[in-house]
């Protein structure tokens, strides 16, 4: 993959002085109107050898474009607050909202190469992470996003004598550490793994850019000139129209018996209040003694409330909440996105409501709304919800990873008696505010939500995050079967 | 302070259950009114003495009320990305937004109060920082926010009693740590402080409410009552539509002379491109080498760009980045605010960019806008606006005293000359966007304008932050003067 960036590429200064001019004005036009379209984020990332001029060329792109639509974020030993959360929260963070630039540098794949170049992973380890990186990309572009990958190449020679030359100077010298010669020893390691995590990582959505970092002129010319590129380009297919074509498998009809994962659910189940009022007791102390054992300091839960309208979410919710202390939990009712969430993939709203080691957070809906009410009100198109599948079995696997434990509940109810609840809450005063024109047209949508459910049950209950599906005609059995695995989950890593 | 929380009071078992549920009808209908209307956000303080209830008043507020829309925060050592900012900065991420409610545990007084219980502040010191907190409050009030104070309290007697009573059972023995019954030991002079404390920082719009924390039916039941009452009260009073006197002293007119800070800056300036060429490279590098220092470390940067529109504010940040490294900057171009930054205290925004140490951010725009454009467009009233100044120098004070260098420019050119820049926008082709409707009108309003400025300048210039006018019809000169100062001003201090 190195071969044609160590061919001693060079521009002449007189050629260098014609094209830039030209090029730092078409910059700014594409800028401008990127920001003024706020159509998408360009996220740009920075890699490669040391030495082959990444920061040169990130200050030369901020200083030929408006820096004050540019965000560069470079990151270093993660902060606290990043360790108690899984690795990829740090880059969510820095992910430029749609119509910015931003300009990654020690990204997420400085981390899989020096491991495997220092041989503290195996190769096998190193594909997993490529392979999980390739997915995340994937999404990023899915989602709108252009994803613009530069690796700075240099020859073992080249990088010797840039190495020295940046040592000599006074001026240039604190940029090279010990740790650079040290790793300059490796060149020959770290070129092996980095040729391998380009090949593996060089998507047709997201591919590699390797430039020749040997000359100043060539690789900035180059960066600028690609960047402008990846921008018109993308622009002119926005305006064309372009939808990209649904690569995702139909779905399967129902099945043709008809039976299905919550049809056949017992939906009224017996529970006495007497009975739920000793049982709520018991699972509630247990809940709270588990939230308060020190092993669960090491670990987070997440909860996921789903359900039919008026099954019951927010009365379940609060008896979960009744047992925990009010500074171990955060809920997180989800509604309409903000602006500065659309601004966003859809998963980033939910990534910064992550909780630290040692809480709790609870979603009163979720991201799962993507393949319910998006899927069946057509607020995004067949594609994006069809890849949604797997983007959150991703999502819920990097959290599960870093000692997430997800525990998801879908509360179902019959129609009838979701019919008998509405009534109830028209009929009582302080209730009604539950009740609106939406929830009678939802309504209507019956069969198209509970085969959207169905779909999304199949594929989304995994091994590390599988759902529950909770009978919730009768509210004490609900409760009590939500607080009983809830705790059983807890128990079973705490 | 604490004489009526020691009279032993007490609700019959009788009298709270035929309370409770009328009490939780009527919070959970405040709740729902206050997320409907997003008028205001409400921010509950909970303080006082270990083991009077603290804790389990919150969780009963969360019980009763619906715990979707409630945010509970408890600050225990601070993370490391808030140790590297001012001290408040965590106290402004946990602000509630509008139409929600914010309860906060260990919040800005735990600090001031041991501090000097531990003999580690003097009084004087301690006065300061009621000072500055009195100030704060002062403001989340003034921006519209409801904040109810409460001290939980217990006589030495009932403290003794309860620590024990805690210790003895298992269930709940591991809330009373050794730190616990070390401070009971010095029961009394945790007592004089926080006495001192409480009265220092009952203001009028943000009283202290001292409930006796003894009996748990009282403390739950006046603690949701006065919540509730808070709520009400204040829908009440926004409903009458009652607009705060507006109690800032009104700004003295012009001087009779006419002369001003702005009217008698020697605007054109010389200074030849070739000498300016020299003199760039040369401000540029110090500047660098600057950034570089290890000290540097320590610091943070914050730069404010202010000035007449086409003055050339963007040029001129642009020469101060060309001599930074694109990792240790963010430009923050202040626009309209968003959605999320709509729904807290203007300056919320401003603090939530606040760089850590070893870095820059470069306002282009900024906090003045409430004094600027906010003003002369009546976007605030009047009340807002002049407590502004205040305001402003207690944030900038706060930056600075946490080791934040506050450099503020504010460029300025003729009426003249701007009229000469405008033509020359609408002719130039790709200077076109920089300029529209909006521009010409504000020009009108030139002389309103700067007026503003000029009582801007005159009540923000402190010693801490001062502002630097810049002559700026010469723009080699401008750029140059803004370099030399910020140089000239990390030099000091690196």
């Amino acid at each position: 993959m190195f071969e044609s960036a160590e061919l001693g590429h060079k521009v002449e200064k007189a050629v260098y002085e014609k094209e830039v001019p030209k090029l730092r004005a078409a910059l700014l036009a594409a800028q401008q109107e990127l920001r003024e379209g706020k159509k998408f984020a360009v996220t740009v990332l920075i890699n490669g050898v040391d030495g082959a001029g990444k920061g040169e060329t990130v200050n030369l792109l901020n200083e030929w474009m408006d820096p004050r639509h540019i965000e560069t974020h470079a990151f270093g030993e993660p902060t606290d607050e990043e360790r108690a959360r899984p690795p990829f929260w740090r880059y969510w963070r820095a992910l430029p909202p749609k119509g910015r630039i931003g300009i990654l540098f020690g990204n997420w794949y400085t981390d899989p190469i020096v491991a495997r170049a220092e041989r503290q992973s195996s190769v096998a380890e190193l594909d997993q992470a490529l392979d999980e990186i390739n997915r995340f990309e994937h999404m990023l572009v899915q989602e709108g996003g252009l994803l613009l990958k530069f690796w700075f190449h240099l020859s073992k020679e080249a990088q010797r004598k840039r190495l020295k030359a940046i040592s000599k100077d006074p001026d240039t010298r604190w940029r090279v550490t010990p740790t650079d010669w040290e790793r300059f020893k490796s060149y020959d390691r770290y070129k092996k793994v980095s040729e391998h995590v380009l090949r593996q990582t060089s998507t047709g959505p997201a591919p590699w850019i390797v430039v020749e970092g040997a000359d100043e002129r060539y690789r900035g010319l180059t960066a600028g000139q690609t960047l402008l590129n990846g921008i018109t380009k993308r622009m002119e297919v926005d305006e064309k129209g372009f939808k990209p074509r649904v690569t995702a498998a139909p779905l399967p009809p129902r099945a043709a018996d008809k039976r299905d994962l919550l049809n056949t659910l017992e939906l009224k189940q017996e529970l006495a209040k007497d009975k739920y009022e000793d049982q709520l007791e018991k699972w509630q102390g247990r809940l709270n003694m588990l939230a308060r054992d020190p092993d669960f300091r090491k670990r987070s839960v997440i909860v996921v409330f789903e359900g039919v309208d008026a099954a019951g979410k927010g009365g379940a919710i609060r008896r979960v909440t009744a047992a925990l202390d009010a500074r171990w939990y955060r809920i997180v009712p989800v509604a309409a996105p903000t602006e500065e969430e659309r601004a966003q993939p859809y998963l980033w709203r939910f990534w910064r409501h992550l909780p630290k080691h040692g809480r709790f957070t609870i979603f009163d809906r979720s991201w799962y709304g993507r393949v319910l009410v998006e899927r069946v009100e057509g607020y995004c198109s067949d594609g994006d919800w069809m890849r949604a599948y797997a983007e959150i079995n991703d999502f819920e696997d990097q959290v599960v990873r870093a000692g997430g434990l997800m525990v998801k509940f879908w509360l179902q109810i019959s129609q009838e008696e979701q019919l008998k609840r509405f009534k109830e809450r028209e009929a009582t005063e302080h209730k009604r505010f539950k009740i609106g024109e939406e929830d009678w047209r939802n309504r209507k949508k019956w069969p198209i939500y509970q085969k959207a459910v169905c779909d999304m049950l199949e594929r989304t209950s995994t091994e590390h995050a599988p759902w529950t599906l909770v009978e919730a005609e009768n509210k004490y059995f609900a409760r009590i079967k939500i607080l009983k695995t809830l705790v059983n989950r807890l128990d079973a890593v705490v």
